[in-house]
């Protein structure tokens, strides 16, 4: 039985985008030599996103219009009124769309690892998503099996 | 190897209801012994939620907003006909609209537990979300690793 | 400590359809021997999704409703432009919408095992969501625990 934790870091290069992690978590999994298990992915912040999808450029793009239509950014939100809130970091944007569309898309995945390979389909990708972004993000990744 | 298995009960106060309950998870954590591994979280009921995301009042009280708006309660969905329905609980509430958001948000949160703690980003909470209160509410939690 | 890989196989019938698979998860951990532990469970789909709701056919004719009218199908999607995109498959559908529902809904849940039990509350069904189909579809299945 074996437990590897790794940290995935991303360097988001804007404000809304996604990275497939796919074979980073792949990697990671030879690199711990568990065969039989489970792999839990985390975001490590409050606007980004972990999910499974399909890594396609035009559905990407389908994504990003799709979500900040249903919650555009802007001042329609409490959270964005930075001079009602306490203990506000200096460099604090008004990202409130960001916190509710994360949460929507989900902060976590499990997925199974059999036979040393992560248990993906054909057409899937694990995706990280950042919402408000450029910025450096993380994800937190547990491989727990045997080897 | 070891297997900690607990209920976390919360007596929701309103119809819409945010809790953090981060410190339970940690408190269990803590109890249980375990420094590597990881916790499973999952809500035992329909019209309820388990996110992470950050614990700030404001935007709590946007997210509660946002996602009223986008599947309000009402008279417009077949669950809540409930003269049509079979084997209905004597005190059943309209509630489509609370299984929708609660889907939307999810029922489950996996997440590491790394030298003892909880992996979470320093503005992240794990958030219990009440749709259909008051009530007493549950959150099966599994706490799984090696101590 | 035990692993139980397991893969359900669901022919789905229709365009849009959710299926109960309590009973398989349940059935596995009984064949899997496994007392405590977790089940891990994934969509192996892109336009598919896994979550836990009330089973209840008024209430999943609802949810249909609620997600066509949120991300109805049809042209307005870069990605349903077939003739701009590469590596097509013969008998790729205008599938967009299904794609954003899947991540909406989510691909993965994980729930605690306890007594050989699968802990799910009184209302609580694990649902596999087809949102592109008819298609034959499998949904990865780790049951993780000691015996």
């Amino acid at each position: 039985m074996r437990f590897h934790y790794e940290e995935i870091g991303i360097a988001t290069a804007k404000n809304f985008a996604i990275y497939d992690i796919t074979e980073k978590v792949q990697s990671a999994i030879e690199t711990s030599g568990i065969m039989n298990g489970i792999v839990i992915l985390s975001s490590k912040h409050t606007t980004c996103a972990v999910c499974v999808n399909e890594n396609e450029e035009r559905l990407l793009e389908d994504i990003r219009l799709f979500f900040l239509n249903l919650a555009p950014p802007g001042s329609g939100y409490l959270h964005n009124d930075l001079h009602l809130r306490k203990n506000i970091p200096p460099d604090e944007p008004e990202n409130a769309h960001a916190h509710i569309i994360a949460m929507m898309l989900g902060n976590s995945e499990s997925l199974s690892v059999h036979d040393g390979m992560l248990m993906l389909g054909n057409y899937q990708s694990v995706l990280f998503i950042e919402l408000d972004g450029p910025r450096n993000r993380y994800v937190s990744m547990m491989i727990n099996g045997s080897i």
